[in-house]
């Protein structure tokens, strides 16, 4: 392997915001300072959209206090992009990255990220033209193979769990069914994570529905009716791509004409279709009066001021090695080993191959899903309870011993 | 006057759970025990429906740990109610009443939970019962009468402030239009909290509409198209209790055979209808090909983890004033008086009477709205700032000169 090259760099934020992203960028910054090797870092405003216009900011330039700002601070600092380039797209890259004396891209996204990295990193050794390429794992969806989890979903777990221990208690408070609808694409971490929270025996949510688990509406019914006639109310966490026993989304029989983004994703957020048509469906069949749906939105991905403490330590910790693998080797993603769990949890980060990560998804491992297929298991409890950073503590005094 | 009658006194939590309302409860409970005229405090299990099944907890059997657990944690701990008791209702109360010896009766909740105590305190007093009954106020809707501001409503303002900076956030990362439809019935002041946090110039939302100013679906789009000219994004916050020119709700059009409650009031969250037609209408008739819309539910006032210290320790003194007027007087509803603002923001705590807040509402005042109805001004800022306890600071980059 020859020494790493006397080059500029580059970062971009890609996919979906986290509450994390701008910590790995701090990573990335902090830890290129450190090297020689890397002469200017440019900052890509909107990835690689902003990459083709040649929109760079001098990330070399930021004070110490904008750094630890801009760690602090939910979403894409830099803006992000959607854009799966494809080889034309990939020439552009190159003609900017040469013109810039471009030797290393980090790229900080989910698994369409890695494939873009790959992607690059691919044609970049096809025309001889010396690349070294990283992606830095980031999805509150925890989707990615290889890695223990991603950076992002510990923060967005935290605030599924504190929603869902809020929700409760207002469900407690003013009984009757109650839907929530839940991000995370065709992985169901994040549904699993709403019942992180539960701290006493009849604390919902009392069902859980995941999209790796096909479900009939006669099934769903059924599950809410039961809880609904022990515990007078019901709390239900679902999945936005929920499926039926034959394995098609609720969303998509429900889509008429909805818009789908360059990767062939259907929109499965921002909108309340979903969470309508169920709340409906509860009503119409099982007679409950109080029944109301949320769709929890974009708040679960870009909420401002909460974050997980291990969350952001995680995650600049990955955008560092990001840089320090790029003196040793060519290419690569970052990955998280958990080596100790429960109280003891400690990680270490290590490196895989793009093409490990790329394109890939993991979906919640059956493990993490009880018999029923409708809530989660102890596992699961073991293993996401540590990203959250610790969960608070509520009250409820309605089950006290009557006076 | 006579002096304060040796008896036992009720608690009950009213309406909608806020993240404070615990705080009045365990202040009305600290206050009780220094007081040998209220013999056994009892907590109320889900208010007036609790009372007239004779439901009750001893309150007085709590530890300390439990009351810092109880103030700590989000919506009603005792359950809440949304009845309206009328004569045949209260008798029924009496009968409870009398039975339990009750001398006072402490009722926490918004303007529909003044005028039952109202009721309950009007009906006792021609009964010959002697009863001391007292509101203490709490709504995040913030539209009572005679106090300054609500307790409830800076937590939820600060909840409202810390979507919308993440949410403008994510808009930026990945523009487009988005909508985000907010509670507060017919009071605009959590909508008007959405614009709390901004902090850079083109910071959303952009946009900011309130249910005391009508506005026509051709401005409302109007309004969204010069921004989105101008920014090529555009983050709005509606209300939902939003007017057409005509002052009939926007909601209300929209529903079919939606439910109303006790006191009449529609359905209005729970349900993201008024959302994803807002975002049909922007995509349809502007040809805008990303348009989001997000419902943000029960989480506004349910969310667990997420307090305003400054609301917190207001909705506590609250609590514990309601004790100390119910020793020197037989009614009342307890108030908030601003007498300092800004960094040396500090209030008092006064008595008003019942009939003063009991159904009355009062509408986010004109002078807090831009003279386009689709903003805010400096003085809501200065009015609302202070009861957040502080917003988090956000970083965007992508406005940096270019390198």
């Amino acid at each position: 392997m020859a020494g790493a090259p006397k080059a500029n760099a580059v970062v971009g934020q890609s996919g979906g915001p986290t509450a994390v992203i701008n910590a790995s960028l701090v990573g990335v910054i902090e830890e290129a300072s450190k090297h020689p090797e890397i002469e200017t870092l440019y900052g890509a405003v909107h990835a690689v959209a902003g990459i083709v216009k040649d929109e760079f900011i001098d990330l070399g330039k930021l004070s110490a206090d904008e750094l630890e700002q801009a760690a602090a601070s939910t979403c894409a600092a830099l803006g992000s992009s959607r854009d799966k380039p494809d080889e034309e797209y990939c020439a552009k890259i190159f003609d900017v990255f040469k013109k810039r004396n471009i030797g290393y891209f980090f790229y900080i996204g989910g698994n369409d990220s890695a494939n873009t990295a790959h992607i690059i990193n691919t044609m970049a050794a096809k025309a001889d033209y010396e690349l070294r390429a990283f992606h830095i794992p980031k999805t509150i969806d925890n989707d990615l193979l290889v890695t223990d989890h991603c950076p992002g979903f510990g923060t967005a777990a935290k605030f599924e769990a504190c929603a869902l221990m809020g929700d409760d208690l207002d469900n407690r408070a003013l009984p009757g069914v109650k839907i929530d609808v839940i991000m995370g694409r065709h992985a169901g971490f994040l549904t699993a994570a709403t019942a992180l929270g539960k701290q006493r025996d009849d604390d919902g949510p009392h069902l859980v529905y995941f999209p790796e688990r096909g479900v009939s509406m006669e099934k769903f019914l059924g599950d809410i009716e039961g809880v609904y006639k022990k515990l007078g109310r019901c709390v239900v966490a679902v999945s936005e791509g929920i499926c039926d026993s034959g394995g098609v989304t609720w969303a998509k029989k429900l889509a008429e004409g909805v818009e789908s983004d360059a990767h062939g994703n259907i929109q499965l957020s921002g909108t309340g279709a979903l969470a309508d048509f169920l709340a409906g469906q509860v009503k119409d069949k099982l007679k409950v009066k109080r029944v109301r749906a949320d769709t929890f939105g974009y708040l679960q991905r870009s909420f401002a001021g909460l974050q997980s403490d291990v969350d952001v330590r995680e995650a600049r910790w990955c955008g560092r090695h990001a840089v320090q693998y790029a003196m040793e080797e060519v290419s690569g993603s970052v990955a998280i080993k958990r080596v100790a769990g429960g109280k003891d949890y400690k990680i270490e980060i290590f490196r895989t191959e793009l093409k490990n990560v790329a394109e890939k998804t993991k979906p919640l491992p059956d493990e993490f899903i009880n018999a029923d297929g409708n809530g989660i298991t102890d596992a699961f409890v073991e293993y996401a309870m540590p990203l959250t950073g610790g969960l608070p503590k509520t009250c409820y005094l309605g089950n006290y011993p009557r006076a």
